[in-house]
């Protein structure tokens, strides 16, 4: 954060380039409840909202890196398999500009404890089928991974 | 092209961002035979080499339209139905520094005639189980769409 406050826009290209961030959907299964992984943001924009842990790639860091820092900056879990979903990058889905981010999903057999730190305000599991309000286009990307979760339990 | 002469690294950013890219693995199906739709790369890095059609994407423009936009630039080929494989994003898998690519694919049913154009210096259709050597981490990539396309051809 140092070279925030000294440098503000120290990173320079000759295109313009989008954001890059990781999302983690993270499910709970028990019985016909499905639950996920949310974290109340701390920080603008939608702050107070509820979100997905996740957060900006890092140079040089490998997708699978960022997802697991992300994840244990956020509720502390480590170790979690996880696998992409998808990309989604629609302009707008951010207000601080074009942001790309891509999700990756996971089911835990357990309702792990969580706990908040970093970014998040409050980290807890909440129903997915009836969640709390959700920050940028993480609704949409619920749905999808919950789809995700039906066809793969059908195979 | 003019902004890069007037002003090598005009875009600016607090935080240093990957570089963005989507790739496209297009496949022709005939009996037992896949072919990959490859471009011969016109510039560096890997110059002479093959690879999938694809390139940056541009500020505020979407995934689906960086894919319909490159794949047309360098084929000529136009409302080809995509889905997205994979983003890979390993550090060091491109020379010119840290760069993400989403990689979207897709089946034609005939060997539909290309074009070459824009950063292409070729395009043809090729062995997909006995490509030429490929650019990048492009190899590693066609392994997991050739194994994408032969799930789904179980389903």
């Amino acid at each position: 954060m140092t070279s925030k406050s000294r440098n503000p826009k120290a990173y320079c290209y000759e295109h313009p380039r989008p954001a890059l961030t990781v999302d983690i959907v993270l499910f709970h299964r028990s019985g016909s409840r499905i639950d996920v992984l949310l974290i109340k943001r701390a920080n603008e924009p939608f702050k107070g909202l509820w979100a997905f842990p996740g957060g900006f790639v890092d140079q040089d860091e490998s997708l699978e890196a960022a997802v697991a820092r992300e994840l244990e900056e956020e509720t502390g879990l480590k170790g979690i398999r996880l696998e992409q979903i998808g990309a989604f990058g629609d302009p707008g889905r951010d207000p601080r500009g074009h942001t790309v981010s891509i999700v990756f999903g996971g089911v835990v057999d357990r309702s792990i404890q969580v706990r908040a730190a970093d970014d998040a305000a409050d980290a807890a599991w909440h129903s997915a089928t009836r969640p709390p309000k959700l920050a940028f286009d993480h609704k949409k990307i619920l749905k999808l991974a919950l789809k995700r979760l039906a066809d793969s339990a059908k195979q």
